[in-house]
């Protein structure tokens, strides 16, 4: 069901990263549900988590950890969000860091704990005891393909990418997993990141970098509007390569593109591999005012059923996506300048229909797995980009029967 | 396929409301497809309309004809919205009025027009003049049901309702008709409302009693959380029934909540035969801090795809619920003070799942076709209340195939 989907194979070592993979049953028997990070002494770490006022125990922890000490373990597992489960969920967290941390000689704030699952269940401690060890026991560089798969909830498939950039003769290697099918499924909550470069990237610069690459894809796609209470997205640099990132530097800008590649790919892959979905579509909205009011437009059309709905038809229907620009709460609209292509196809010509416009062009457009709804406001110079994908009879039928 | 939907019948004549309902095949053929509503002299009239940037040709129209002359006509048509249809749109809505203006000698700016229907597309003038005179033929003042029909678009039945109170010995009447099956149907768009009373009331008084009624009901129902191009809802007094209205008196206070109960009931219908419905949601947000605030959290949790899936599942999924509430974006939220109730069962206790709380209780309250969401904040004295419904395989059904 997946759009244009390709399971990443090739994953390249990030020297300075090893992973540790176990069944632990904290919900699920006979599969990976536990996977451990270990990185090496001075990586640096940043991270970028939900907005949800609600959010995860773990989620607090993260949080709390990164500001007190250098991480050098993350702890991730699937099957239980360890959400809505109030001061005994947060002892858990603790005690699941504390856990890893006694088994290999580092502080619990050392640990940085990740949950997916179902919300509002106690964690189950004796998966973590069971996990922990066996995780550690085969800690490798070469286990990336199977943490991917480990992390899953209800994705379909594992979502992972590598990139390697040469600076100064030296190779430069990135290598990321991704896990979600809807922006949230309270439960199997979350959307989560692991992005890890053997660059050496300055502690100053790394939480600048991880807030613009999470703004330029994890935080631009949507499914269906919901943002989990567990949404995680970590960036490590271990240093390993020996290749050092100078901010502002020409190696700078490459290290960045790389690294805005693999965070685009990995993101672009949860929503390929959306709830239901039939069809991956870029929101491209021009020339607004603010990115404020770009944003507002981009989300209201991805959000909006009935676009998402005639998107799954194959249905072109302008109607519905100039309604939805219209709902979208922009001060002093002038209609009259607003343009909307489906790819180079207008259909709304200054804030009417297109004359040049036929149902036949749009359907063509549309018939495809992939295209992009640009939006062109004629406001200012603000331009942001979205992916999202339709609403199908399959999301209805997962989000229905999820539990049962 | 409606929540406990039972067409209304008894319709109450409203002295000063003659109706006249016509075919004019806008777009289909063999149904009644054109309304005309007279209005006695000296009728007063306010309305509400669509947020929507975009709105539609007829809606500046209403509203420029409103602040120049007091209407004496409605002309309403079904099949097409002229929306998105741009300086055409607006010049055939403007002639339809003259039309009916001509027929009747009264001025084009004392009628009001309303269209619902496909979006972008050239209004049938042709239409307008079969249509007009074939209304006014038969203007009654017992067409109130026929013409309940005649508004319909996707709407599977037709919604109206009368109320009666006794003032000092006489009959005040009231009588709605609305119509609309999603918040918006680009296609189809809108959601229409038209109440008369016979009572009088002040002008000083109309506009404010038709956003307070409008708050209280159309602007508290959600579908799909779409707001139409063309929304409209037309409170008129004719003062036939010698009964006049003063402002802050007992009497008032009578009219107001008899006025109350049509609206609730003409918006609560829309709901029932909300586009695939199978449940009748209310959601009351209690002690918010503002009314902003309340409506934040009520709208986040009606809109939630996963919420509304869920409900349709008759799946208490509590971790949905409170995920939309942390999402809403309430400011310094204190989860701890956050209680959730099912009907009667409490889901969420002080932020956290209820310790009493078992999912038998909740699926025993989500079995029912009607049941009430309540979401305490612990933030102020404000309470909302708003409607909506669930999210099923028809929805997707209706809004993707809908052109087809």
């Amino acid at each position: 069901m997946a759009v244009n989907f390709t399971v990443f194979e090739d994953f390249a070592v990030v020297k300075g990263v090893r992973i540790g993979v176990a069944q632990s049953a904290v919900r699920y028997k006979d599969r990976d549900d536990m996977v451990v990070f270990e990185l090496a002494e001075g990586t640096e770490v940043a991270g970028v988590f939900t907005t949800n006022a609600f959010c995860a125990a773990p989620v607090h922890i993260c949080r709390r950890n990164l500001e007190k000490a250098s991480p050098r373990y993350l702890l991730i597992n699937t099957g239980n969000a360890n959400a809505g489960t109030g001061p005994k969920g947060f002892k858990n967290a603790e005690l699941s860091c504390a856990m890893l941390a006694k088994a290999t000689g580092v502080t619990a704030e050392q640990v940085l704990p990740f949950s997916t699952g179902v919300i509002g269940e106690p964690l189950n401690m004796e998966a973590f005891e069971r996990g922990i060890p066996a995780a550690l026991d085969n800690l490798s560089e070469s286990n990336w393909a199977r943490a991917g798969r480990g992390i899953m909830t209800t994705d379909t498939l594992p979502k992972g990418y590598s990139k390697q950039v040469e600076i100064d003769g030296k190779t430069v290697t990135i290598t990321g997993l991704s896990k979600g099918a809807g922006m949230i499924m309270p439960n199997m909550a979350t959307m989560l990141g692991f992005i890890a470069t053997d660059a050496s990237i300055p502690a100053s610069v790394m939480q600048g970098w991880a807030r613009k690459l999470a703004d330029k894809s994890f935080n631009r796609i949507t499914i269906d509007g919901d943002t989990s209470t567990n949404d995680s997205c970590v960036l490590m640099a271990t240093g390993q390569s020996g290749v050092t990132i100078t901010d502002g530097t020409s190696e700078a800008a490459i290290i960045f593109a790389a690294l805005e590649e693999v965070f685009q790919v990995l993101a672009q892959a949860i929503v390929r591999d959306g709830e239901g979905a039939t069809k991956f579509v870029t929101i491209d909205v021009e020339s607004a005012a603010s990115q404020k009011e770009a944003l507002d437009v981009g989300y209201t059309v991805a959000h909006s059923p009935l676009v998402k709905t005639a998107l799954y038809a194959s249905d072109a229907n302008w109607g519905r996506i100039l309604a939805a620009v219209g709902r979208s709460g922009v001060q002093n609209f002038d209609l009259d300048k607003v343009q909307i292509y489906l790819d180079d196809v207008q259909i709304v010509e200054d804030g009417g229909r297109c004359d040049s416009y036929t149902e036949e062009k749009g359907a063509a457009v549309l018939a495809q797995s992939e295209f992009t709804i640009r939006i062109q406001l004629g406001r200012g110079d603000i331009n942001e980009r979205l992916w999202t994908c339709d609403l199908s009879h399959d999301y209805v039928s997962i989000n229905a029967d999820y539990r049962s």
